[in-house]
Formats: structure tokens, sequence, C-alpha cells
């Protein structure tokens, strides 16, 4: 056996101990986890200051720096979000649905663990305690492959949440982080079917990409969002610049900010002057198709056609002039991601329209795409936003990382 | 683009129009399907005597030569089938759950298509309506693979579903058969990520395998069964008797069939003689442990090692003594496949244990496993049985094939 499938056996016995430890065991060990995390905090800062310096040498951009870096304040937000996931209600156990069938056989279908999570992500060595507690509130152990930048930060906290979870009296393999930042542990692990029950990448566009690519465990695909906001010819025009503005500008850098607007042509006049009022504000630069172009100036960048297939991350905003309801969302099935898509409209044939045609995890009538989020959607916690549709699809938080099994009680029934 | 690609995106514009068909006009063609495949019977049945010939020139073996064969009465097995599906309630559209958040957003989650479907199955023709008709009932778009057994039954069959279609006012492009049955196109077919949001494979352990190993779309495995029967201590026995017998030879050849009976060494010597008199009915070959062979005689051919983790498929049953409730489900949790379980006793605790601890789609207490299926459960239809533990377990009817959107209902929120 490799080290990997070593590791990956080792999860799976702990897997099946802790699918039946019970709600205040799991709460036990998330409180061991926090109070660990609070006592041991010298030593997780040691270790992330090693990273930050190898980082530094190796010429880390800041941005990259700055996701890397940990501090008291940092360390505090982490703990507070072990205690968080901890008060959220236990999903494993509730039984769905129940039925007695003609036989008399009892039929329930029971929330049941996933088993072992694998999880591939990037520089954030706050996604390592994150996402652990979110596997194991939901019954899950964890298998952790963070990005080698943060390893020394990732080994200090795995190895205080398994400290932890021994105290507790849960297995410490419930969670273990794997030891080995190479591309071919990442290619090893999507590979471990016998062992791995999911498989879920958090990060940019590229690892999802190559998950996607080489994984033979089942996948969940997180994050990429091309988000549109469509203003309708009916819009009350004052809130689709706002609910632009926001969608745009509050958080460029995440999936559920808006990278296009399509703008009705009845109301193009009118709008983009007063759209483009507020964006610049934040100085956002405009790519616009040839209508646009006319409406608001030469000095708008004329838009290429990857533009509207690109998920900018940035203070960046395609524009595109419409000729009515079809063609938008014509528009948006060819170029969406099936992310965050929102219409601005006051007339209500419109709304039910795009609510039905439009095919997103998140389709919004007036109000901004930035709202996709666990948080936001009162799921409590995420861990992360699936954009596909098998399994899970839009904000995933506790449920969406469970399975079901179906229980049946019998007096003997043969068929 | 390649062939496969092209109809990959004719299948994808379909789906956006079934989508939002509505249920009335996919009972229609649901309707039309069934009166054109009684009209065209002849047509089918010449296609379907041409793939017979072609396989009796190849030798394909006897059982499977009647697997491929359709006579009057199989085809109006399958037209029954289809009214079947169309009297099932649609599972579109409905509204699972939605909340009014504290910012005013209301925030529904509706269930939707997946989108398009694949299917790659064997040399059964009567599963291309069946798979079919599910799909279209569920509002996917269904690309369909068949084995090149059974080619040209397949031609008939989807040719008379596409023009029902049409006439029901539907895209003709919502049901298409890969037309090349060559491994490449299967393998071609595993990687239409840009087009394809399921892939579900229906067969054998080898094909499924195989799909596992190369899809890049997302898969739900489907199938392989070691089941078990456990006979605990405080069985009633002559119920077990009769649950053993129908779990191994009500209809060997099925996933849902035991391989593996485990008794408890305390009772072992009762039953083992009781269970053999009614198995002896239906000549069942047994492949026992040590002890086995102690109790029944040196006629149980011993059981080898690999024997625990073979799917028989056949009227052979593998028997093992064993110390007690812990090394059943040990033994259960090393050798079985998630499939379906069961113990027989009338002991409490001993049924509650073994529904929470044994991790398969389908535990049983005092019932054959031969009940695994769709229709016994109550969902009306199946296209499979997953054994996966991501999207769905065990069988799967219509809610198994949809998806799910948030809408979302603002009146100008901003984040």
């Amino acid at each position: 056996m490799t080290i990997l499938e070593t590791q990956g056996l080792a999860a799976k016995h702990a897997a099946r101990v802790l699918a039946v430890a019970g709600t205040a065991r799991k709460n036990d060990a998330l409180e061991a986890i926090a109070r660990a995390i609070e006592q041991r905090q010298a030593e997780i800062l040691g270790a992330n200051a090693a990273d930050l310096e190898a980082a530094r040498a190796a010429g880390l951009r800041p941005a990259l720096l700055d996701r890397l870096t940990l501090d008291a304040r940092r360390i505090a937000g982490i703990v507070e979000g072990v205690r968080q996931v901890a008060a959220l209600p236990d999903p494993i156990g509730e039984v769905t649905k129940m039925t007695t069938r003609p036989n008399g056989l009892i039929i329930g279908k029971r929330r049941v663990p996933l088993g072992v999570i694998g999880i591939i992500y990037e520089a954030r060595p706050n996604v390592t305690v994150d996402a652990a507690v979110l596997c194991l509130k939901s019954g899950n152990a964890v298998i952790l492959r963070g990005g080698k930048e943060a390893f020394r930060s990732n080994q200090a906290l795995v190895a205080i949440m398994r400290d932890a979870l021994e105290q507790a009296g849960l297995p410490q393999n419930c969670v273990s982080l794997v030891e080995d930042t190479s591309r071919e542990s990442a290619n090893e692990l999507m590979g471990l079917t016998e062992y791995l029950d999911v498989l879920i990448p958090r990060g940019g566009a590229g690892l999802i990409r190559s998950v996607v690519e080489h994984a033979k465990v089942p996948v969940i695909q997180t994050g990429v969002g091309v988000c549109h906001v469509y203003v309708h010819e009916k819009a009350d025009l004052d809130m689709a610049a706002r609910i632009l503005h926001n969608a745009k500008t509050s958080r460029p850098s995440v999936c559920n900010a808006a990278e296009c607007v399509l703008v009705d042509r009845a109301v193009a006049g009118d709008f983009l002057p007063m759209a483009w009022e507020l964006l610049r504000t934040k100085d956002v630069q405009l790519r616009g198709c040839p209508e646009t172009r006319a409406i608001l100036g030469d000095w708008v960048r004329p838009a290429e056609e990857a533009d509207w297939d690109t998920e900018f991350g940035d203070y960046i905003l395609a524009v595109k002039v419409v000729g009515g309801f079809d063609e938008a969302v014509d528009f948006i099935a060819a170029h969406g991601t099936g992310h965050s898509e929102a219409i601005v409209t006051g007339d209500y044939f419109a709304a039910q329209r795009f609510l039905d045609e439009v095919d997103a995890a998140a389709v919004y009538v007036n109000a901004s795409t930035r709202f996709t989020d666990g948080f936001e959607f009162g799921l409590g916690a995420e861990i992360g936003i699936s954009t596909q549709k098998m399994h899970a699809r839009g904000p995933m938080g506790l449920e969406e990382l469970t399975s079901s099994k179906f229980v049946i009680y019998g007096n003997g029934q043969i068929r």
C-alpha cells in the first residue's frame, strides 16, 4: 500500500466510528478543537511565520501572502467559526421520509454521512480548520490536501485538531493531512476510489479543471462564476444601477460577483450613464459592445469575444446592449457558468419567465448576485458553492455533506 | 465539432425547451410514444430479427440472445411501462423549501431537471425505451448508447420515439442514439463535459468499472451487489431460512440477490441443515468456511478467499459461521459492496445496531434483500440502483433524475 492508501484506509476506519458517534460527542470534539487552537496559538503563529518567510523568499505575490497570513485576529475568527459550526443542528440521523408498504415493510430514508471526504485547496490555512469542522459535524472523516505554501501552518493546525479529537474520545484519523504537497499526491488522491467517497476542490479555475479532468472519485465542482445582471426595459433604473454596482464592486474577487451587465436597448441610453456614475467611484473598467460605446463614448474599451466568457475577478465589467428578454436569456445560456444570474424588472411576467428559463444555481429577481452564499441563504455555514447539478447545486452547508440510506423494518417478508 | 459533440449540443438545446415544457406536454409525448410503439410494432420486430440473426451468427450465448429478443408480449410490456411513467407525478417544479430571510429576500429551492443525461448500457433493447421515458418525464434530454448487438432494434425504437416527440410538439433531440457502437464512442461520451450533466452506466461490473475509471463527466454508479443475510443468534430460524432462500434463489442474476450468509456460531448447528433443506430444492452450490463444512459435511465446497468478494449472480452461496454481531458487521464492512444487507433477529438492540452500523444503500431487519427496487420501495419506477453515496443512494426513481435551483425574489436588496 502507498502512504496515501494507508491514510485512506485509516480515514475509512475512523469514519465508521464517527458515523455513529452522536451529536454530543461530535460537539465535544469541536469545542475541544476550538479550545486547543486558542491555547496553542503560539505554535500556529510560529509555523505560519516559517511559511511566510519561505513564501517571501519564493517571491509570492502580496495578495497571496496576505491570504497565507495568520494573526491573532484571524485565529480568533477561525475559533469563532468552529464554535458556530458546533452550534448548528446535526443533520445526521434525520429520517426524511418513512412509509409503510402494502406488504407491511416499513421503509425509511435516513440521513447518514458521506464517509470520507477529500478536500484539495490552495493557500489559505483557515480552510484547513473550516473544512475539517464542517466534515466532522456532518459525521465525515476528512483528508486535507492543502497548498505547499501553507504546509507548516496546516501541519500545526491538523496536529492540534487530531490531539483534540483524541481527547474527546474520537479517532485522530477523522482528520488527516496529505504530507506530500507535490502534484503527484494530488493526482493519487483523485484516484483513491477505494477510500474516498467524495472529493471537493476549493480554489481557482485551474485547480477545479484539473480535478474534474483527472479525478476518478466522485467530485463536487465548485466555484467558477461568470454572473450576469440583466436590466430589463421595465426595470427601476435606479434600483438596477445600485444592484449592478453592488454585484460588481462589493467584492470583485469572489465567484458570485457580476462580470457582465446586459441592458435592454429601450433603456440603455438612460441606464448606462446612470450606472457609470456609480461604477466610476470604484474605477471599474468597462468592456463594451459597439452600442455601449456609442452611448458612453469611445473611452469604453471594446469588448472582445473572450470577454463574454471571462471571470475577471477584478474591477472589470463587460457591457452588452440586447434587443430584449429572449436575447438576454439566450446570451446567459451561451456565456453563463450556471452560478448566479439576476434580472432587474418591474414586470411580473418577465420576472417569472427569468426564474423559469435561466438555468443556474441561483436565479434572482431584483437583488444582487452577491447573496449566493451559505450564510446569506440561511444554511449556517458553507463548504463551497456547487456549480454542478448532481448531488448539490449552489451553496453547500452541512446537509450537502450527507448521503442517505434506506432502513427497512420487516417481519419476515419475502419477495 | 465531432459527431458526438454536435449531438451533445443538439441535446442541450432540446433540454432547454423540455425543462419548461410542463407536465401536460410531457405526458402527451409519452402517450404518443406508447401509441407509436404499438402501431409500428412490425418495424421494431423486423429490426430485432436482424439483430438476432447477426447475434446468432456471432455465436452469442443463449442467455444473451434471450435478453436481446423482442416479441409481441415484450413490446406490450414496454408500452405498459411507458404509460405507467406517464401516470407518475411530475417531480419538476416542486419547491422543497422556501424561506424569507431577515433582509426580506424570499429564497426557494425548486426542483429542476438535471439537463442532459447519458446512458450507457448493454444488450437489452427494452432499456432504450425505459431509460428514455424516465428521462423525458423528469424533463431531461437523453443520449443513449446501447450495445452493438441491439443496435438495429435501438435505432428503430429511437426513430419511433423521435417521431412521437415531434408530433407532441417537443424537439426530436430530446432523445438520441449514439450511432457508433465502438469503444471509442463510449470513451468520447464519457468525456463530453461540455454537454452531459450526468452519465449513468447500466450493465455488468466490467462496464461500470470502465465508466468510473474513464469518465470525466459526473457518474452515478449503479449495480454491483455482494449482499449478505446475517442470521443472528436470536433469529427465528425458520424465518431466517425462508428469507435466505428467497434472497438467494428468487432471482439470482440480479444485484439485490444475496451472495453470502453469515450465521452466529450459537445457532449454526441448527440453522445450516434447516437452510439447506430449502436451498437444495434449487440445487444451490454452497461454498463454506471450515465450520460450515464441519456441520454440513465435506460435500460443501471449501470457500476460497475470493468467494467472499464475488457477486456470483448464480445459484451459488458463500457460507460463513461468525462469532457474533461485531464479527458479522466487520465482515460486511470488509466484503460488502454497500448495496443491500439484512439481519434476521428477534433482538431489538441487535436490530437497531445493525441499522445504525451497517453502511449500505438498504439495510434490512427481518426481510429479504430482494426488495431493493424502485417499484418495491414505492418510487413508481427505477432507472437503476445507485451504490455510490453522492447524489442518490439505492433505488433511483424520477426524483433522483432531478437537480435544484434557488429562486430568489427581491425588492432591491444589495449586500
